[in-house]
């Protein structure tokens, strides 16, 4: 059997090998024997559960503490049953994957904030857990690491969501204040960093990444798919809390304080192992996705 | 009419927008008005052409100068139409593409040498050209930048392809001078920039990307199509210098020395214009494909 480039995100998401007592340590070795006190649930009023054609579910994990406004919106917009019936209707390769009202026309719920300018970068202070330092350099910010389960890039005294693959961002006109949250988007290629702090993110697709990046390309400009192309229909989008218990999807993301993490980050940096020979030395941020897990 | 996040590496190969005379400088803007002294013709014999079911195209830039051994293979392998009745058989979401010869059984012609071991990285006084540096820091290498077209990692003494988005890499067994070139795959995700140098680097995708990128995930281990999931047949791979004139791709990248280039680096680390409010001051060496497009 042919091995081939090794696992990245998605073995995260597969069972865990069983491993023999003597295999070197890998990134996915680690995160298949982190112990229950290194991991945290994801409280259920964080996801965001969206329904497609075909019955399958794509996950969001919301970010309130760095995007407060929108994602009161957002968690407001699906209360209301405002996505239902409509569709993912942009996928432009090595960028995004955007849903919502292709139309531009559907009126909003009563409540929805419309004017929203705060959620760029989010003062230092006001997060509560510390900083998680992720020591390499990034073409983008001074600095880089993870706050809470979040990866963040950092200047003097604020910090900002990355536009990193699977992050969630708020599709705007030109005003930078004209964002709702009604129009979203996922990262579905390398990184557009150039957005950071010109656009709001808001979270990170945990489930269903897989459906949203194959999806077909739109033949339109930017993607947007064209007459006679069939945009992917979005049936709900719920609140996990606002699911019966039963249906709520449960997750757990690694605590970036824990010894597991930092065991995570020094071998994604430096791999070295059966299959590979020359250790990088380092690892970009957006190249070290904080582990996420289905509870067990 | 709503807009959303700007195009990325799919404008570069959209029809060229008319452009108001006071329009605000962007990296299309420049790519879509760089003169002709800017553009430098692909080689025929460098250009791999991979048509799959559909007669859809994926054409391949190889990079002879960076993995010599393994071009040579290549070559032979597509002269001698080995890929033919083969198969996308590996579609790893956010990871790669991979195609060949799923069984790992069929006979390699003769000639092919199966004890490559050189083409990681190259002596940086065996690159004829010059470097044009890209000034931003890196998380995998000392330094990084462009030469004869292609993105660098570079040391001391000698510079390396890395795994942007669309490079195409050598599978290989778990020793390292086991690939051959007949097992290929593509990029489709965040760089795994980890892989560099541990794994050869033999070219990119320059069209077709959105074939690969769009292809269902495979749900077996490490993206493997399992029982029931359809493999992408190959029809057929050919040098394109071996397809009669009239079918052959003709293809131009910019010149990574010229003012135009300079103009598209520097904008692509500074965004602003009617979308971007606050400019990065960086770009990663992923996030900055060196344009190319189809000869006028």
């Amino acid at each position: 059997m042919q091995i081939r480039p090794f696992p990245f995100l998605a073995a995260l998401f597969l069972p865990s090998p069983a491993l023999a007592a003597d295999a070197p340590a890998t990134p996915s070795a680690i995160v298949a024997q982190a112990p229950a006190s290194a991991w945290q649930a994801i409280a259920a009023d964080t996801l965001l559960v969206m329904t497609v054609e075909g019955d399958k579910r794509v996950v969001i994990q919301l970010a309130p503490d760095f995007a407060p406004a929108h994602v009161a919106n957002i968690r407001a917009l699906a209360r209301a049953g405002w996505w239902d019936g409509e569709s993912v209707y942009r996928v432009q390769d090595n960028y995004v994957a955007q849903w919502g009202d292709v139309t531009e026309k559907k009126a909003l719920p009563i409540g929805i904030a419309t004017d929203i300018r705060a959620d760029y970068a989010r003062p230092l202070a006001a997060l509560k857990t510390p900083v998680t330092p992720l020591p390499y350099p990034d073409a983008y910010a001074p600095r880089t690491g993870f706050i809470n389960g979040w990866p963040v890039a950092i200047d003097e005294a604020s910090a900002w969501l990355p536009h990193c693959y699977a992050m969630v961002g708020v599709a705007r006109n030109l005003s930078p204040d004209t964002g709702t949250g009604a129009e979203l988007y996922a990262v579905i290629g390398q990184a557009p960093r150039q957005l950071d702090r010109n656009i709001a993110v808001v979270g990170r697709v945990i489930e269903g990444m897989d459906l949203l990046a194959s999806l077909p390309r739109g033949s339109g400009d930017l993607g947007f798919y064209a007459a006679g192309e069939k945009r992917l229909p979005i049936l709900s989008v719920r609140l996990a809390s606002d699911l019966p218990e039963s249906q709520r999807p449960r997750y757990q993301v690694m605590d970036v304080g824990s010894r597991s993490f930092a065991d995570y980050l020094r071998l994604r940096a430096n791999r070295k192992d059966d299959f590979y020979e020359r250790p990088a030395g380092g690892v970009d941020l957006c190249n070290a996705p904080v582990p996420v897990r289905e509870a067990p």
